[in-house]
């Protein structure tokens, strides 16, 4: 069975966390253990991630030191922190793997993803990243770097970034070999690094690609039969929040889309990853299914997480 | 006919560069057309690359937030590199490749490489990393870091870290078939990021590898039938800087070695890229050349570079 798996960040660093190496690593120990547990199941796993924290941190690096060095755009920040993160991911499940004798590697492929320029998240930017500012230094970032900001409550703004579309990877025409090796396969990490096609050129766009609806796209070229996406709460919930909340075990696609018209998840959390399933089971997934870590096992046998199912 | 390809730093940018995105991309794409040439008459290409500035500025980045953002470890920081590289370099080539019609794609791997942790580089650290200090900041952030330092002249002073040899990638078992796909591959990029194994377990160390020899390694590792180590110079001298400086042709690899045993090329530039083809040729390859980026072609066919044989 194949099975891409969507890691957020709480599988990556603790949530309160100053994000110090040590801090990644022991995340990542109890991470690759679940993973390993897949793995040792006879599971081809492919295994995408969230950038947030860590891009936020080479933000505010590339900010401290910018007289003396040029900041990277978005994009290539993006793909430093492939390699930080693909590289300490890589690293904790190859050792786990080892440890349980099991033949399968562990490897991380830099991925960029298609975007279209004319995506209309281009001209209204909603992506929240890096450091926060006072209004007074946000515009006078913006007057110089041309970069926008908007306000994010108590007197403080964010920089934001489109969040297009993802319509394809670039490294499409390698990426199901690369899996079908056996290997376990990290890739299309932060959502992968958002370019677009210009004639037979590609370049890096200013953007953040939602990791969940990459994942979503992710497992369709390497015709996975399953997407995980594995983050902090048990179940998907509808009337989250209030007392009436309701856990829900499975939904079919329609159902999925209902209650996202109707506003019932969140924007920035439930709401891409609720969209990350139904786009894969619409276009043949047999089924998605988000979940808890801690839970994957359950998850990928369906006794636990919330499935979207056609 | 498959070759690997080291890439020295002119390569990746300009040499008075200040490190900007626009400047790394501008060198790009030269060094891409000059590839996509080498691609175009049917080689095979495995691509790798130093990363000594580029960590550089990084190091630089983490030193000027390191009050608010922990500073990350010299392997992950080689991580980091390896995917701010490989992302730019492989999507400058694919455009290349794209813009002449060719069917080839690039990609990136992340690369561990595997070292001793009892290899005497390690009691005595030589490679010289990150930015310059005077003495009294240098003790300081020596005593605060347990990192070394050694004077560079002028009063300055400079990190240094063990340069150990290269046993081995820990992604042997999959670059061949990555290669065999026919796509072009860029890995080890920085000589690989090095690790040591532990039992099952392998870890980051803080060292970087000579990317020449890791490049030796990974010609190896790939069968290739050419490792060309392509640099500003034409061709290797002996009498370097004297007024009896001779280029040379060829060198059989017991004459590299006496000329290397008698000191004739400097430890921190030519030295490692001769004993890099020595140890190729010495290990199957039927031919290593060290020649300008600008003359590739002529380098692959032997009729410009210094060819080191058998």
């Amino acid at each position: 069975m194949r099975v891409v798996v969507a890691l957020g960040g709480n599988a990556l660093s603790p949530s309160a966390s100053a994000g110090s190496a040590e801090e990644i690593r022991a995340a990542l120990v109890r991470t690759s253990s679940v993973l390993a547990e897949l793995v040792a199941r006879d599971v081809s796993l492919v295994i995408t991630h969230g950038n947030g924290p860590q891009v936020g941190r080479i933000l505010l690096q590339q900010e401290a030191a910018a007289l003396t060095v040029p900041p990277m755009p978005m994009d290539v920040c993006g793909a430093e922190s492939q390699g930080q993160i693909g590289y300490l991911l890589a690293q904790a499940l190859d050792s786990e793997l080892r440890a349980r004798g099991l033949p399968q590697r562990a490897l991380c492929l830099v991925t960029q993803v298609i975007v279209d320029g004319r995506d209309p998240a281009f001209r209204r930017p909603t992506k929240p990243v890096g450091p926060q500012y006072d209004e007074v230094t946000a515009h006078r970032i913006a007057a110089e770097s041309g970069h926008v900001f908007l306000p994010i409550g108590a007197g403080r703004w964010r920089r934001v970034v489109a969040s297009p579309v993802p319509l394809g990877l670039v490294e499409a025409g390698v990426l199901p070999a690369l899996v079908g090796t056996g290997h376990v396969v990290v890739a299309a990490g932060g959502g992968g690094v958002p370019v677009v096609e210009d004639g037979p050129s590609i370049r890096g766009v200013e953007a953040v690609v939602d990791k969940d609806r990459t994942a979503a796209l992710l497992a369709r070229l390497v015709a996975a039969d399953l997407l995980l996406i594995l983050t902090e709460v048990p179940r998907v919930q509808v009337g989250y929040g209030t007392p009436s909340a309701r856990s829900l075990d499975t939904l079919t696609v329609s159902e999925a889309r209902e209650l996202l018209a109707a506003g019932e998840f969140p924007a920035g959390s439930m709401g891409p990853k609720v969209q990350a399933c139904c786009d894969f089971v619409v276009s043949g997934g047999s089924r998605a299914v988000i979940g808890a870590l801690d839970e994957a096992v359950d998850v990928l046998f369906g006794s636990a997480g919330t499935s979207i199912v056609p």
